[in-house]
């Protein structure tokens, strides 16, 4: 466990009246503890308690991987039968010692299997969802951890620029996911990768969260790429978009209208500043050039060991900027039929202002 | 929607008394309506319900993917900002008519996210687990679904064929892992990939879902990849174990039990057999060669568009398997401070048998 790290979530905790907090599997944990699994059908929960260490309830097999990992806590360890975890549950809680207090989920983590296991072993505690209270435990990096972002940022760079040359017209949207997916193994992203690229064509670009179809690239279409690295289980996210062959004027300036929000709003940036602001910055030279109802989405998201994390670069978020927090800025306008524009790039907020982690041109290449 | 699985949901929801059924994205979803989503921090929910066509709670920015996707049912979409889900949640709940009733969630993929907004929406409602009413509704694959999983069967043994000329003494578990990774993209996996492989050797080898490591492959180590593909969402899942170099006799006659076990579970396979007796069919060998106590884990689980999923090849689990059910058998051996050995293959139920998917050559393979 990273005794530093705990101590913050201890008093984040405190704060918010909490007087534990159950985590699955997942980014948190790893932060905490450099334990990782896969969420599966066998529950894993680890209990952290402010009065006593921590303590995991984990099936049979995981052990040795808890105790090599150095994990300074009870470990509750069940057998492969059905209902052995309730068991294992029980005596955590037993240990826990938790009377009528409230406790804290991660509300985007915590599945039904292990709140359920958690309410059945400890009736009398109100599990309450504890991501504002914990909002800000990742999200002002520490050094080490900037760094293995900008190695994220170089490797997607590298990736993209070794895809780039192989893109045909005729070439469909998942091969070239393919493609760059390799091309990012290639050039050194964790196996596990980031998250799955999304490339998306013509049409298809109108949708923010496309997934790659068998269409194929043709003249005349807009191109998103949105892909990423992982390193040491840190993320990189870029966007940029492209023209297949030769584009009507129209989308060439919407594409200029994006790529000019994109950097006001990477402008917006430094310390103190509220999220919002960065929003404001971005959307409005898109309102100013007649797009805003095509803006469908905030402007960008915290970013580092999930792909969206704290701090929400959205219009109604007041929280301020502080230095170390990373986060993508991603202006798009999306045409219903006819196609889509993004650029976006990871900033972190430095002493004064913001500092782009990638560097990819912005422009729109032609490609195909 | 898929009509006909649409049609068997319904029924398995009445058996189980359940008014309705909440889906988060995931297999299920993408099962009965072909949509995938990212589980993100924006909450996406689809209800099922028996007496009029489905609804789903979208963000905005998904809104035009869902109706691309040819979904038929009421669409709630919400804007950008803090909260606006639940009105979205609560138009739903209305659109639902649901009452003091019971509706079934899927507690390995429900996330607090969901169920609070759920909760709040309808609290009239008992939110239940149903794994157990719909462990069966994937569990039988047609055709083409047996198909795609073949297909991932023989790209992963491609990959698996490309990659160990490749191994050197010296090479570490990840980068062994991220070459694996490679060639089975290149040998035409889903963009999106399976799992991340498990490679582990030596001591690492002792644990069933070792993470890789940058610990170096050395004479004498066992090594462990556990790998697949995917094609069209579905899964294939194998596991060979490989000596690097001469390892001594103990590690080779651990090996030949785990293959022997292997094949007495795959041969005790025929519909109308409980689950259990393939797991007790592998188990008898490896405890009848005094290893009992280090096979950690039961003999296999259920596959297709999830990794995990029923049915699961437990001694306890009584259900009888059906032709075109679909699960792996692998059993192992785990010494801990020394190594492990696994031997995994993907099972399809035939009308009188089992078939395996896969035939990569199970012998221990002298690898580096």
């Amino acid at each position: 466990m990273n005794a530093q790290r705990l101590d913050r979530t201890y008093a984040l905790l405190q704060q918010a009246g909490l007087q534990a907090l159950a985590l699955v599997p997942g980014p948190t944990l790893y932060y905490l503890s450099g334990l990782s699994f896969h969420l599966m059908e066998r529950p894993i929960v680890c209990l952290l308690l402010g009065d006593r260490p921590p303590c995991i309830v984990v099936p049979a097999l995981e052990r040795a991987k808890v105790e090599g990992a150095g994990f300074e806590g009870e470990v509750f360890a069940y057998a492969e039968h059905e209902g052995a975890s309730a068991g294992a549950a029980q005596s955590a809680a037993r240990y826990a010692g938790l009377e009528h207090q409230r406790a804290g989920v991660e509300a985007t983590h915590m599945r039904y299997l292990e709140l359920s296991l958690l309410q059945a072993a400890a009736p009398q505690v109100g599990w309450v969802a504890a991501d504002g209270a914990l909002a800000s435990l990742r999200a002002v990096k520490e050094p080490a951890e900037i760094e293995c972002m900008q190695r994220a940022a170089v490797i997607a760079e590298q990736a993209l620029e070794a895809t780039l040359p192989l893109i045909r017209q005729g070439m469909t949207e998942r091969e070239l996911a393919a493609e760059l997916t390799l091309q990012l193994l290639q050039a050194g992203s964790d196996p596990q990768g980031a998250f799955d690229p999304i490339v998306a064509t013509g049409p298809n670009g109108a949708l923010p969260h496309a997934t790659p179809t068998d269409r194929p690239l043709r003249a005349g279409d807009l191109l998103i790429l949105d892909w990423g690295a992982r390193v040491q289980g840190y993320l990189s996210d870029l966007t940029r978009t492209f023209a297949v062959g030769e584009v009507e004027s129209e989308l060439s300036e919407m594409h200029a209208i994006v790529q000019r929000a994109n950097q006001a709003g990477v402008q917006a940036v430094r310390p103190g500043v509220p999220c919002g602001q960065v929003d404001r910055a971005a959307r409005q030279v898109i309102e100013a050039a007649g797009y805003g109802e095509q803006f469908l989405h905030r402007t960008g998201h915290g970013l580092g060991l999930e792909a969206h994390e704290p701090p929400y670069i959205r219009q109604d978020e007041d929280s301020p900027l502080q230095p170390g927090m990373t986060f993508t800025v991603e202006p798009g306008i999306y045409l219903p039929g006819r196609g889509g524009v993004r650029v976006e790039d990871d900033v972190v907020v430095t002493e004064r202002a913001g500092r782009s982690l990638s560097r990819a041109p912005r422009e729109m290449r032609r490609v195909g």
